[in-house]
């Protein structure tokens, strides 16, 4: 029978002032915070708490596997993966038998969050509350100063990891877009959004609601000027179809 | 030259403990405080701030122009619509001459919200500030339990009063996906997600993070109990594509 629960606090776009004021006093009481992070760095979720832990929290600071001979998209590395996965799950549902934890996740937990490959394991094994959070694109399209859609607008979320093809159907097919995971895969959006012919309205966007933001018109940037975390925006104007009743 | 200024501040998906840190102090500190509501409402916005307001706020209810003769989608409700929102936005740019208005919003103000339309009439008149909040499709979503997205899914948000073959297409194209403005376009939903092969993985989130709170399976309700602002929603699997490289 536990006693304690998990709990994902997500924290929003990165200005720790946009945090929901739940997430806020539940991340200011916490005990046990965990999170994840890349071997050796400080970690984007817990920078963006600095100053709000108490000063007796423990931290765990759940770092991805790193090897040097495996490609992060190989079957292998997928294995480790879920072995990581695995382990901090069962650590997790340990703990919460006696004390509460609270997990960091950037952005809102269940919008491509990484929250959910614990969360699905944990099922039945602890209790699991999730607090939303202002997704990383919303801190984004504030930054460009315009409304990302209004009408009847249609939006695409969708990541620029697709083949082209697909890239390019939705770019013809969306009024709105926004275009995770750019990085190296920067020239095939361009390509796409060119031949949709929308790439002068697409801006690029880095950063969004942090120190150090970036918006700038995609076709000024240079194919290797962008980092994977930058996300592509292209607003809408405002739909309004033809209705059949 | 102004002394004031206006602040938009997103207020989250209905649930007052969602809203950010930020758009909280500003809403409890604010001395002018004006919202869009329907005449003889109390207005959603203005309904969550409730016991949050300063005793001495002078509220400004910004009441959407009522007629019995003129259906919503005429010309003529248009050119009235568009009055209206000259009228406030010239009497907002005024007040903020002397002092800042806190203008609520409900979800996220450059998603699908009505403060552009006074936004889009304020530049160059008044200096303007938007709170990002978390969408009200975020709080629905939330209220489903599970993610929405994950992997290299593509998510589509659209609204219930497109045609159904565009409602089609999106369906077939998209691996989630999120219909707004449902109400009595309900059974275009529905037949194009039967369509599409989706109505069984499909839910409809009504009240998402607030009292009265409703999660269904869209294939249990009926075609006339759905409002307008339910939200239809299709949770991604976690798709993992071929990529050229």
């Amino acid at each position: 029978m536990s006693v304690g629960k998990i709990v994902c606090a997500g924290l929003g776009p990165g200005d720790p002032d946009l945090i929901s004021v739940r997430s806020d006093r539940v991340i200011r009481a916490a005990r046990h915070v965990a999170f994840f992070r890349k071997a050796g760095r400080a970690g984007q979720a817990r920078s963006i708490v600095q100053g709000m832990l108490r000063a007796d929290a423990v931290e765990l600071a759940m770092e991805y596997p790193v090897t040097t001979e495996l490609p992060f998209d190989s079957p292998e590395y997928n294995d480790l993966l879920a072995a990581f996965y695995d382990d901090w799950a069962a650590r997790l549902a340990d703990l919460a038998q006696r004390e509460d934890v609270v997990v960091l996740c950037e952005g809102d937990p269940f919008f491509y969050g990484s929250f959910m490959h614990l969360y699905t394991r944990l099922q039945g094994r602890a209790e699991v509350e999730v607090i939303p959070g202002i997704p990383g694109m919303v801190g984004c399209w504030n930054g460009t100063g315009q409304p990302i859609t209004w009408g009847d607008d249609v939006l695409t979320v969708l990541m620029a990891t697709l083949p082209e093809e697909d890239l390019l159907r939705h770019a013809r097919a969306s009024d709105a877009l926004v275009i995770m995971k750019t990085g190296r895969n920067l020239p095939r959006v361009r390509r796409a959004l060119a031949a949709a012919g929308r790439l002068d309205e697409a801006w690029l966007v880095e950063r969004g609601t942090m120190p150090g933001q970036r918006v700038a018109r995609l076709a000024d940037v240079a194919d290797g000027d962008c980092p994977y975390f930058a996300i592509v925006l292209v607003h809408g104007h405002g739909r309004r179809p033809e209705v059949p009743e």
